[in-house]
């Protein structure tokens, strides 16, 4: 190629020596691949004239690619690139990868959450599988704004390394958030996530050690289960029933002695049950007794749409053995990556330590920026405005799903959160089904991926929260036809026997 | 207090029915405090006219107020706020957080670097200790103006849940930069971290399990040191020397079979050092040889003040058992937590796995911040400028190193990265130094915090990146100042001898 076209545009500056900065050019075009091996470079003349440098610039700039290996200088004959990435290996060997990692517990329901997290990507599809808050409602407009207003006030320094718990004027807004919502806690008992994920992860890598003990509420969120699994942790259910099963749990706590409860007490994903203000205060009293972490994950109670709901377990907590979960994933938009923990200081110190190894603290701009949407009120308007839009959305889902397969389904109306939980009344298998409703362009998300254990076989999500009420009209009567083709066809499921595999 | 106040500015909304309106208004402010327990409320008649409702409306927010416990409603004297966060324990322990815990690995140098990444928060001290660069260099216009320029353009689904690999069009421009850098990778190969010691702390736990061998570079980064020990990994080192002790990774490969290399080829943190390019083809073949994979953290090689440095490990790698680490924190700012990898898809598989487990994905916003950044140009000139400036830097640093310190201090000039590594040649201990550096208002990082067992005595860290040269200068003169003190004074070390502690 003609390498005076390269430079064309190239002005040397006088922060280096010349000659380095004409190498450091020609260098980068042989390693981009511009430059082929064996191609001839202009004389030392001609690339003196090209740089408007003297002759011994030039020269220069070749001998010093040249050392490196970039070039061949023969003499009488001009410089060329020479073949400086091939080198002679004596092994040939690939490394073994699989061999080196450790290994993996695999669940069956594994990629299983990555893959509903990309499959909304798709154009033609209406997903109603991942629980997310709908991209039509997500504030961007208003982050680019603030960006806008508050730049001319910024301290460059906020956006170096801040303290691990994150930043700090967010850290008092979120305390003083809590505050009306009954949870008095101070600064340094808040951490800031990435993603209440991030807290799932924190709070078992300090806890739990291979063999330990968790108890859960079947069904609930996958990714809690992968994550206490992929711990090591043994996983006990507690069955999915109208109130909180106290006394199960108890014996639990007699048995086996489990170290944390993991429990979504409002609006559960996926059955959005909410348990009530006495059977919290009697949890809070069983965990005092037995000295077991309840790790409250509470990422819904801001979506209610009848009464509010009952005050959180952190905020009946007198024992101090409660940590609290939030995110503004739900709330606002998954992309922020922001969630936070609240906890009593000797597990806040330790998980401190620990997020530190996964990635120092979160992300400075997402923080600052939310900050300045709740002071500015932006998020009360928010939510008041998203629940109207969600409880809209559910009231559709709801009676789209009573006038079309009230036979053929049962469910609770959800009080708040973005999930129908459903029941099929007949022998289909909700992975059949899906099968069947993927080809009719809908999803969901079958029941067994919130079960750590084998569960209710005939269960599925709805997520009512992602599209807009046409799209739920149409994703539902796509079910209809999905399920009435299982049914119409010679479909028979057959009885389950276990049977020796030999 | 006076409610009507309190609702001065309230407008009720139609999205659901009033007296739910008017009775969360009010609960907001017993929470909160506001209202507190055995206040009396307005009698009905008055609430409606405050609020303009009805009275049958005003009575109904009371009543639902009632039923959830936080007033209670006297016949013929009113409605008084009742205490309802007020329950009894029978128990009135508190949780034993410590004995939860599972045990900790402590090292000597545990909370060193997040002390050091708070301490460049006060303004009264000349930091030359955190590795970071100039906050007063921070692009953080242009991101705000890129932020308002495009944000036109914003698919807000780029705001929701992304592949966990990252923004994709963030990965092919980091591709595209990588080919530029002789590194030829499909984007699939490319994992975005929420900064790069996540990439630390993810190829630690897919690899390494309590009692496997990780080697490392004596001395090296210290965040490194603390992940694998975190992880239960036995750290071997390979010692301080002009070359690269081949001959002594051979050793240890051969007799622990170590699973991990970790090293930082070019300019190395903290002792500024560079592997060549034979000393690199010999290390890719021994690793070949020994199934060994190869961590190569690769954040300064941008900022060369000489000749370029040689081709990464990466672009060299023909057996694909590099891990390549790189990140945006050092040479455009920490605060976007943004760096990335590259590495053999049966690795990357995996890491994703686990990334899912850690915060599902990293921040979306400066993720599409960043690749306009780099995709508009300004990368590349910043890291001309920055170039520049830290070569100024580095001059004035090492000057009056020369100029004041020659006879106390040795070290080499470094051709790039951040850092002098200075070996101090009297018996004074860095750790004392340090402490009478700081009540001079300086600081530094002693040798030891390098080290993953005892390392030299008399060593220390500069870093020349973060203040301009007249703080350089007077830092530099401040530390000769605390150097003269010890000297003055009646202090000797004592010589160490090791008794038995009984």
């Amino acid at each position: 190629m003609d390498i005076s076209k390269l430079i064309i545009h190239t002005k040397l500056d006088t922060a280096s020596p010349y000659y380095l900065q004409i190498a450091a050019l020609i260098k980068s075009k042989i390693v981009d691949g511009s430059l082929e091996a064996g191609e001839k470079l202009p004389a030392e003349r001609e690339l003196a004239l090209l740089f408007e440098v003297s002759r011994t610039t030039a020269i220069n700039a070749y001998r010093h690619l040249e050392k490196d290996g970039y070039v061949s200088i023969k003499n009488g004959s001009g410089t060329y690139v020479s073949d400086r990435y091939s080198f002679e290996s004596s092994t040939n060997t690939e490394i073994p990868w699989p061999q080196l990692l450790k290994p993996y517990i695999q669940s069956s329901m594994a990629s299983l959450m990555s893959e509903l997290m990309v499959s909304n990507v798709l154009e033609d599809k209406i997903s109603l599988d991942a629980g997310m808050p709908d991209p039509d409602y997500y504030p961007v407009d208003i982050f680019s704004k603030l960006h806008r207003d508050y730049s001319a006030e910024l301290d460059p320094r906020d956006f170096g390394h801040i303290p691990i718990h994150g930043y700090e004027p967010l850290r008092h807004t979120i305390t003083q958030m809590l505050a009306s919502e009954g949870i008095r806690c101070h600064a340094d008992e808040v951490v800031i996530l990435s993603g209440s994920q991030q807290g799932l992860y924190l709070t078992a890598r300090v806890l739990i050690e291979p063999g330990d003990y968790v108890v859960i509420q079947a069904p609930t969120y996958l990714g809690a289960i992968q994550v206490f699994q992929s711990l090591g942790a043994r996983v006990l259910s507690l069955p999915q029933r109208e109130d909180f099963p106290l006394e199960i749990l108890e014996d639990y706590l007699a048995r086996y002695r489990p170290k944390l409860l993991y429990c979504i007490p409002t609006f559960r994903n996926p059955d959005g049950t909410v348990m009530n203000t006495g059977e919290r205060k009697k949890l809070i009293q069983l965990a005092a007794r037995y000295r077991l972490a309840i790790l409250e994950d509470d990422p819904y109670s801001n979506y209610y749409y009848e009464d509010t709901p009952p005050a959180s377990l952190k905020s009946l907590d007198d024992y101090g053995g409660v940590v609290y979960l939030s995110t503004f994933s739900k709330i606002l938009m998954p992309g922020l990556r922001l969630g936070y923990m609240v906890a009593h200081p000797s597990l806040i110190n330790r998980i401190i330590l620990e997020k530190q190894y996964v990635d120092l603290h979160s992300n400075n701009i997402s923080q600052w920026l939310l900050d300045l949407f709740i002071k500015d009120g932006y998020l009360a308007n928010h939510l008041i405005k998203m629940r109207g839009i969600y409880r809209n959305r559910r009231n559709v889902m709801v009676d789209a799903l009573n006038l079309g397969l009230k036979s053929k389904l049962s469910f609770q109306i959800p009080q708040g959160g973005f999930y129908v939980w459903c029941k099929i009344n007949e022998n289909i298998s909700p992975k059949k089904l899906l099968q069947e409703a993927l080809k009719m362009g809908v999803s969901f998300v079958p029941g067994e991926a919130f079960y750590a254990a084998a569960g209710e076989e005939y269960e599925f999500r709805l997520c009512f929260s992602r599209h807009n009420e046409k799209i739920i009209l149409e994703g539902i009567s796509r079910l209809e036809k999905a399920i009435g083709k299982l049914r119409k066809g010679q479909f028979s499921t057959p009885k389950k026997e276990m049977r020796p595999i030999i």
